[in-house]
């Protein structure tokens, strides 16, 4: 088994930190980092791998590549099923899937946007960059998170009682907001103590 | 139970394919339309059911909430397991949970961003449209469709030998090119073939 991992980036972190969650560790001989600043997600070697040429990707020992992020975390949620992060049950499971997904779609890919179109160190990997757009979804980030600061007063994290990956996406998505020239607002009292909480695990680090 | 539909929208009709597969019916007096013409998602009481303001979603009898269409998908799958669309074991779930983002992140979306950033009707429900985000999205489109060309040479489905949730998307994604003034080039006949099974079945009628 090997991982194709990408540093910084936010999408290789929520791997890790789901790794980290589920106490599953990689020998360092069967963990390859992919240079995102030099390219190296094109090369031909990383294509034949993920065709689709992001990272992270996970390659099973007969050969089976397993891309994207979330359905990587599922591979290991299936072979190690504690603790839960993707929820027991047909409620909670549903439940979590849909905060993940709102993490998604209303903070993740948002904070984002506004990176990859306004920053000019990703001119060469976005094409085309276009700044409008990249302008357009800073509202959005702040919109969610106004509503999350509302959901968050009556409960510790994003799906509820328990941590999830649903947390994993929002934390990845709000520490990434500092590399897209994005912050917290003060006053999202709620947000700002739910990111301390989740941010003080030892996974955090990963 | 309940669930809000949205007549022609992709993704009610995600969920409608899927319950059609499951052979799960909903009586009528438990789905209610939500009239995304007049604008009705932003109304206070469907606001109330999802701050979202997105359709579909699905009231259960305690009051719970389940919005996004996968996780509407996710829990009737748990509640009716037969047949399986998200797949069973960790590497098929994987697989097919790969294909489903593949199938949302690289068509259905800029498929739909194509028409919600092009289309004069789409002005109201989108601020601001950016035409040029909007145009950037169609060579992702046919990328992509060329990618899935080659990968379904050697397989009937997205996933491989099963029908499964990544089939409903890309069929969804592929019905609404139509409405996004884009089609499928004679020349990607696997794509055609794919398209063709799927469009027959029963469930695509939903």
């Amino acid at each position: 088994m090997k991982l194709y991992d990408g540093g910084r980036a936010p999408n290789p972190r929520r791997v890790r930190i789901f790794l980290a969650e589920k106490g599953i560790q990689f020998p360092a001989g069967q963990i390859e980092q992919i240079d995102l600043g030099k390219l190296q997600q094109r090369s031909d070697a990383y294509t034949a791998i993920n065709p689709m040429q992001r990272v992270p990707a996970l390659l099973l020992d007969d050969g089976t590549v397993i891309a994207e992020s979330i359905a990587i975390c599922r591979y290991f949620e299936a072979v190690r099923p504690d603790p839960p992060l993707f929820g027991r049950g047909a409620v909670e499971s549903a439940l979590i899937e849909m905060w993940n997904r709102r993490a998604e779609l209303h903070l993740l890919f948002p904070v984002a946007s506004v990176f990859q179109h306004l920053h000019p160190a990703m001119k060469v990997m976005i094409s085309p960059q276009v700044a409008e757009w990249g302008e357009a979804n800073k509202p959005r980030v702040f919109e969610f998170l106004k509503f999350l600061d509302g959901e968050l007063k009556g409960r510790p994290y994003l799906a509820g009682d328990a941590y999830s990956i649903a947390d994993i996406t929002a934390l990845v998505a709000v520490d990434f907001m500092r590399v897209s020239k994005l912050s917290v607002p003060e006053d999202f009292t709620n947000v700002r103590r739910w990111h301390q909480a989740v941010s003080t695990r030892a996974s955090a680090a990963a």
